[in-house]
């Protein structure tokens, strides 16, 4: 299923030799329409790779005819050969499909600083543009995992219409998505100004608030492709939920696979004068390595909570802070509370809940703890 | 030698039962004149532990004649009764120098969100305030230390007076000093003002810079005391030379020590549009975890430092970014710079040179690697 879930779809997954070996290392994801309506989202990063800057091109015409995207190299910090090199994937792809380059998004994921192996990438583009069929959502979403251990998909279905996503990232999740790619498909019938406001309000409310361990990469990509293949011109609430659902459904499997993570941390902000407030006290705590480390020793240390929540510029007194761990109210009015001994962080899924007893609002921010196992992927993944 | 280097200082350190065992817990640094000038910079951590609440109104008057040190126990999120606790620490040692307690500075470092066992604690009070002699700075020194592993201590001469110093901090270093204690003697002959200025002048350029792991702490103080007992008034840009020394001297030591770090950091961001530039990039690579796996695995990987350098809003331009480690230029242009096996990253010792071809200012950060081990140090530390 997957990102051929909706019709008007089709996908492949390609061994093309790039991460060497068997693995699948190219993706293509085709609309064969009637429309080709399109959104996306990228990096906030300032140092932009080469197909982030090549697709922003494309997307800001509000057309894309397909996507194609591998894995074993981010193609970042590769200068203007790198942007040569993403436009050379996109004219091989619009060859095959006899379509136009400029309506061809790129996507890449790996390591950042070195060029493609351009003769595998271009013969790997061909056969996924041959194989592309209507059973190969699974395929694609395979072929861009880099340290993902299971691929990513989900799908929605409305009145009349379908959604479907794949996503893959382990590490570097950020707020601005981060070295995080994502590809969503719909049949339902919209304008690329829908598809641009309904997506951004979807991110806003998902990828942008999971931060795993707070590095933002160079190569982030969301995109939402529109095949109006169903006739349907959806209800745009329900359309907004479904794909507030499809994003939040995958970024729960980025999180519940990120690099090295033992728990999945929700951290929940209330009492807040603004949402912007509980974002940034979310995101502080998110951030903080002793509390992360914390919660790999299963240690309830509000303690290192308040620190964090400490450091913002948002509305609240110290002496009215009230922490939650797992639903124990272990710090009220920002001493001691509750019986630290009543909280069980034994399960995968913890809840922090901050109070901040400043006003109504409220926002949640999704992180992953600080292991030993991050600190070995990463210190040896690229040699 | 340590604070009791300069004339006019006694100090004791002394094992209360704080932190059980034989361990030294308490600390006093006395001031016997003729002066009591002093100067200080807390935590900029909003949630403020109970002795920097008290110890900022002491500073407030200029004039300190004692500071009193305990481990064992941070006095942090306490509340009111944590705030009597303070007061009550200060009166005790007033009470046995038949003095003010108005002008009694206390330092706390230990755990959050415990009270401290006070009949200990005053007891420790008494023993160091009688203890308290010219050969007692290495005593004070070691009884502040938590996990640090050795005390840290320096001492600078000029013109007619001495500088000498301690510190402790483990962890938590970030800027803005977070879970640092650190206190400096002086017996040149300077006003209060005198005090401030030249302290904020060199915490600013030492303890400021200074990054372990983003973590800013509820306790952080650096304390001048001047007893001016040689009577000199010294040279202004001497004695601030000479405690900017004192001041890297004792930094260098806590990252040295820093929890579980096998790399100490030096980042030089140059060619910066201005100070403030340099010092944002600084601080985004020695916040950034991949960053500081990468040289834990002794991976000269310069793709996350433009992926940190990329989060900033600093002047640059992506392709115009060059990186070297350990003085070879891996990235040049934004792209691959020289060969990357050229590198030599096993020293402990390693520098980040980050040139931002954007104007002639620099600055320079410290930080230390993301290890298995500060993982393991902070999973388990309160348990």
């Amino acid at each position: 299923m997957s990102v051929t879930a909706p019709r008007g779809f089709r996908a492949a997954g390609v061994a093309a030799g790039i991460k060497g070996g068997e693995h699948r290392d190219v993706a293509v994801v085709v609309n064969d329409g009637p429309a080709r309506s399109a959104a996306a989202v990228f990096t906030t990063n300032r140092v932009k790779a080469a197909p982030v800057l090549w697709s922003r091109q494309v997307v800001a015409g509000g057309r894309v005819r397909a996507v194609v995207l591998n894995s074993g190299g981010a193609n970042a910090c590769t200068g203007a050969p790198g942007f040569q090199d993403a436009h050379a994937t996109a004219e091989r792809l619009a060859d095959a499909l006899q379509d136009s380059a400029g309506e061809i998004v790129v996507c890449s994921t790996g390591l950042i600083g070195e060029r493609l192996p351009m003769p595998e990438l271009l013969a790997g583009v061909d056969a996924a543009a041959a194989e592309a069929a209507r059973d190969g959502g699974l395929n694609a979403a395979d072929a861009i995992r880099t340290t993902d251990t299971v691929s990513k998909i989900a799908f929605r279905r409305g009145e009349g219409f379908t959604i479907g996503g794949m996503a893959k990232g382990a590490g570097m999740l950020a707020p601005s998505l981060a070295t995080m790619l994502s590809v969503v498909t719909t049949d339902a019938v919209l304008t690329s100004e829908q598809c641009d406001t309904l997506l951004r309000a979807a991110t806003a409310l998902t990828f942008d608030r999971v931060d795993a361990d707070g590095c933002t990469s160079t190569n982030d990509t969301v995109l939402l492709m529109a095949s109006g293949a169903s006739g349907v011109a959806p209800d745009e609430a329900e359309f907004s939920r479904l794909l507030t659902e499809v994003c939040q459904d995958l970024c729960r499997q980025l999180l519940a696979d990120a690099e090295g993570a033992s728990k999945t941390i929700e951290i929940e902000v209330v009492g807040a004068a603004s949402t912007a407030d509980a974002l940034t006290v979310g995101r502080s705590i998110a951030r903080n390595a002793l509390f992360k480390c914390a919660i790999y020793g299963e240690d309830p240390n509000w303690g290192r909570v308040l620190a964090a929540v400490g450091t913002t510029d948002a509305a609240f007194e110290p002496d009215q802070l009230n922490v939650a761990v797992n639903g124990v109210w272990i710090c009220r009015g920002g001493a001691v509370g509750d019986d630290r001994s009543k909280v069980n962080l034994k399960p995968r899924e913890v809840t922090v809940t901050v109070d901040l007893s400043a006003g109504p609002e409220a926002a949640t921010v999704w992180t992953t703890d600080l292991t030993v196992e991050y600190v070995h992927e990463n210190s040896a993944y690229s040699t």
